[in-house]
């Protein structure tokens, strides 16, 4: 086998559309320029029916060539490897990437998800908002400093920290201008757009090939 | 500059003491045979007094000549790139190394701390403990197939994961006989040994220098 595969599920239902996470690879892979197949797994008994895949039951993995890699930040980490529009070749920019991709996962995802889940779950002034608060505000002070996050250009780690910013109640919390404009300049980028359209589309043709 | 650095607090209360994560950069020197040094910033204003350094005002962050990087998964991901004692140097070695670094991260870490931080905030039966059981079920299964996560081996992968789940209310929430052997089986190494132990004795050694 050759070539870059994304997988990811063969139908969600409309909420998720353009937030799953397979729009994370598709989108590094239209901003370095590298090809790609989409291949699917069942959203039905999709907690154990790619096991084998996916210990976790989730997509998306990454397909390339022989190697399979799950965990969108893994992911996007490999393919970064790949292409220097994605991160720079030199050590101290790479370190720079990589920290702040870590960040977006680790320091802000970490708490944006739990708190996001406790939200819908029906608690929304839940005990996580201090907290998430709190990293929102460090993170604004960061990105009313600075462009970019990482190596002083667009990187993989705008990319994913966008990716976590941009979920519409971790957008309405609170009032930030900094992260507010970086979210709009990061998806206003041609690939976010391509990949997003990409995957609503993918969804939309699911639906047509449902019987009524 | 040259050489490693491992910046952690001058001082912390007992508590957090033996699980502060510089121990996860000591550690993985340790088990490379890399030498570093220890360097602090202060306790006191920690949210604010070296928000140069790392943007959350946490610690670790890893100084490595003229680099310095923040995260402690960064630092880790940086350290195994330098030795093939943490991540072995092929590619599928290397790509299962890294998947199973950012679950460790972004998929069990990103349930346990908040879990964690809801149930030290008061509430024991949080929202979060289905979710929780539910991660931690599936490393189960996982860790009940293979004796490392990745490559067949021991790697940075388990070091990070271990240091995950030794939580100790994390390892006792709930009775899961694969991971607990894990947890014993790599935390027993004598490089978290020695990390551990060196940790211990640098806040022990700030208790002593303050005044009474």
């Amino acid at each position: 086998m050759s070539g870059l595969t994304i997988w990811t599920y063969d139908w969600v239902p409309d909420g998720p559309r353009g937030f799953v996470r397979d729009l994370r690879l598709r989108w590094a892979c239209e901003e370095a320029g590298l090809g790609y197949t989409v291949r699917t797994v069942a959203f039905k008994d999709r907690e154990t029916n790619h096991l084998e895949q996916q210990p976790f039951g989730q997509i998306p993995f990454l397909g390339d060539g022989d190697l399979e890699i799950f965990e969108s930040g893994a992911g996007l980490l490999h393919l970064a490897r790949k292409s220097d529009k994605l991160m720079p070749r030199d050590p101290a920019g790479e370190a720079d990437v990589l920290q702040w991709t870590i960040a977006a996962l680790n320091s802000i995802e970490m708490v944006s998800v739990p708190w996001w889940f406790l939200k819908i779950s029906g608690d929304k002034d839940n005990a996580l908002a201090g907290w998430m608060g709190k990293r929102l505000d460090q993170l604004e002070k960061v990105l009313g400093e600075r462009e970019w996050l990482a190596a002083g250009r667009f990187t993989v780690a705008d990319l994913l920290m966008a990716d976590v910013l941009r979920v519409p109640d971790v957008r309405a919390f609170g009032n930030r201008p900094a992260s507010e404009a970086y979210v709009t300049r990061v998806t206003d980028r041609p690939a976010f757009k391509k990949a997003r359209a990409d995957q609503i589309d993918h969804f939309a043709a699911a639906d047509r090939r449902r019987p009524a």
